[in-house]
């Protein structure tokens, strides 16, 4: 299957973030055959022969990467609106938990789809997603065509060293779309007993590993009190878990010594900024972050949290609270804020084939309607997509190749009624077990 | 005119937030004749010999009324995207002055109206609006059909006393749907003798004064400089300036005394908390204002400081923003957040006949589309829209009983190629004067 997209602005973010005003991207299988200017020796050698499956008109929109949802927890849909404007542990202990105690497979399956539907609308080509069940989380993702990388949630209570060991051999085969990382739930749910055994299979994997860590100050606080003074950063670097580097999401409350060793040990941290201002986690440092070189993405959280999966709303918010928490307007540009969310969120989390539009990376793309009151006038292409864009203006979502959303319609392998009829049946049969 | 919802959610904002599930709306004209349930002895009574215009299935979806935005500054669409990430002072002094300096009337027309478009796919049915040219405004209103409350904006630089009284008088007639109120720029660019000439017209007209008020801590600071230590409120309220109340814009940063005077002199606040992040101006004290009863609206500012004109990313920042400013996430919940969007925000601006949906209330309303991910599921539609709601949610607009919106479609006596590119002639124009 090849795919002809002409008549179109094109944001490679291969080099920069220049648009080029008329461009063409040209996809082959489940990659990028070309992406460029429409003229060129490169161009015509490559048009002069081409047989599209499909051409497709854009009409002068723009055409780029997708964006990256570097952190989520795709299943926890069913818990949207359920259990928000509570205090943290309310939220958890009151809503959360007795709830997600009710799970089973399928119904974590439905939801995942659900999310999958609303990253699709939202030009989300891929999700970074840690939740309870990794082979419904698959199955969910490889059904629809959403790149998923997952990750491990290991704690006290759920999975166990074991099942990420079985889960990291056999959901690691066979798939382009789908893979699973090594992953824990966070430093406070884990016993130094578990977290000594995981340090072990990351030496055991040489691999990276994916977690939570320092998102609320009581967190880090307790983690002072739990281990001698050590941060999480400091106490999980002691245990030898970021040996082989780690994907960290959230990371707002940092020290000096905490970005010494993200530094240290090359640790990407992916940025949550609704979930940590709805939750009044607190504001990560991001200017901070961004002039230490950090490898940066940004990502939705859960919807039980936030409970958009929004990534337009996530650009504004990185960019503006940072400008809030610098008490700078000119903090945190939207150039900057453009490659997180799409190439740097695909590096972050360990997909650099999906980064860029560029021959031979993934066909993973967006098309971005300019044709909206909101995106006009045209004076600054990036900054209208950052601080004025909206899920309206996504016109169509591909996926490895694929074309999974066009113009409010989906093609994920199921009706969408169906999907919402599912979810509401997690919904009414947990509740009902509630009482 | 008559048009007819059925097979809807009804939310009436009439008597608390609860969504009637069965309900139905019928406009006549440019008012509500009905919004209640499918049943009962007034239902039937109207249904009995009802003959309207046009039936609409809402097919389960929910019909509301719609947004106010409570301040705006629609004419500097022109302006989106060219200078973000600046300094207020360079933002203003190098971008903005130079710019405005060469607008003519017909530039401020079609911004406006582009502006008009965006209020349109985002569910807003009345603006209050403070720009350089009140006529080109009133006339860009009417035409599209949209509600606007206009205030001056009078400062040391432009507009005066005089043509104030005179657009008082003559924007004032004839028109249910557009209206003009006294307002001066803010306390930073009016000088003494010019308040006090203002004090006098608010005396004779005995009317509210809209102006912008503590959006900064420099402008504070400043004013109790200038002014024997007395903040904007306190200064204008010596100057008798809310003798007969007032709608301020941001109000930011206030005092006990600010607040004392808010309640006694019955001021309504307009929060605009994506403005006052992306200009690190702060976040002000919503809470606060909610346990003292101020009256509330939100609005989204103008599209050269937001930039973007949508209502729901405003209604997530105010609850999301305050619940990081108290450090609680219980704060502000979202049933209060809607309520300033919808039915606070028009009586804050002064157009009470607007604030819900009743038998004799003006027409204006909206339809969102709850069969969307993001809408899915049910478990709280009101926590829906002001959590997860996006633009994309919004199938219809109807202001003053006519639909000037519908599925991505515009009625508004113009096409939207035609708006583009008027607006697009503005900035290149502008632009090659600047040179």
């Amino acid at each position: 299957m090849s795919i002809r997209f002409y008549n179109g602005k094109v944001l490679t973010l291969a080099e920069g973030t220049t648009v080029i005003d008329r461009g063409e991207v040209i996809t082959e299988g489940d990659s990028i055959l070309y992406a460029g200017p429409a003229e060129g020796q490169e161009y015509s050698s490559i048009i002069k022969d081409l047989k599209p499956d499909r051409e497709i008109d854009l009409k002068g929109n723009l055409i780029m990467p997708g964006f990256k949802n570097c952190h989520t927890h795709s299943g926890m849909a069913f818990l949207r609106s359920m259990a928000d404007d509570m205090k943290l542990d309310d939220w958890l202990n009151k809503q959360i938990f007795p709830r997600e105690a009710l799970l089973s497979g399928e119904d974590i399956y439905h939801s995942t789809r659900l999310s999958i539907m609303e990253y699709l609308t939202s030009g989300i080509t891929g999700i970074c997603d840690m939740y309870l069940d990794p082979d419904a989380i698959a199955r969910a993702a490889e059904e629809t065509g959403m790149r998923c990388v997952q990750c491990g949630g290991l704690n006290n209570f759920s999975q166990s060293v074991d099942k990420l060991n079985d889960w990291y051999e056999r959901l690691n085969t066979g798939s382009s779309l789908t893979s699973f990382r090594l992953g824990i739930h966070a430093e406070y749910t884990c016993s130094e007993e578990l977290l000594k055994r995981v340090s072990e299979l990351v030496h055991e994997k040489k691999a990276p590993l994916y977690l939570h860590i320092s998102e609320t100050e009581f967190e880090v606080q307790g983690c002072r009190e739990r281990h001698e003074g050590l941060s999480p950063f400091e106490y999980l670097n002691k245990l030898k878990l970021f040996d082989y580097g780690a994907v960290v999401f959230h990371g707002v409350h940092v020290s000096d010594e905490d970005l010494r060793i993200i530094k240290d040990k090359d640790i990407s941290v992916v940025l949550n900024p609704a979930s940590n201002a709805k939750l009044a986690s607190g504001i990560a440092p991001v200017s901070r972050y961004l002039k230490e070189g950090v490898r940066l993405g940004i990502g939705t959280d859960g919807p039980a949290s936030n409970n958009c999966l929004d990534m337009f709303r996530e650009m504004f918010l990185t960019t503006a609270l940072a400008k809030l928490r610098e008490n700078d307007a000119s903090a945190v540009d939207a150039s900057e804020v453009l490659s997180m969310a799409c190439s740097g969120g695909a590096r972050a989390i360990g997909i650099p084939e999906c980064d860029c539009l560029a021959k031979g990376k993934k066909a993973d793309l967006i098309v971005i309607d300019l044709d909206s009151p909101n995106m006009q006038p045209l004076n600054n292409i990036l900054k209208n997509i950052v601080y004025s864009g909206s899920k309206s203006n996504v016109k169509l979502t591909m996926i490895n190749g694929v074309i999974r959303y066009e113009d409010g319609r989906f093609n994920i392998g199921d009706e969408p009624e169906n999907i919402y009829r599912e979810v509401k049946k997690t919904v009414d049969r947990i509740n009902k077990e509630i009482g």
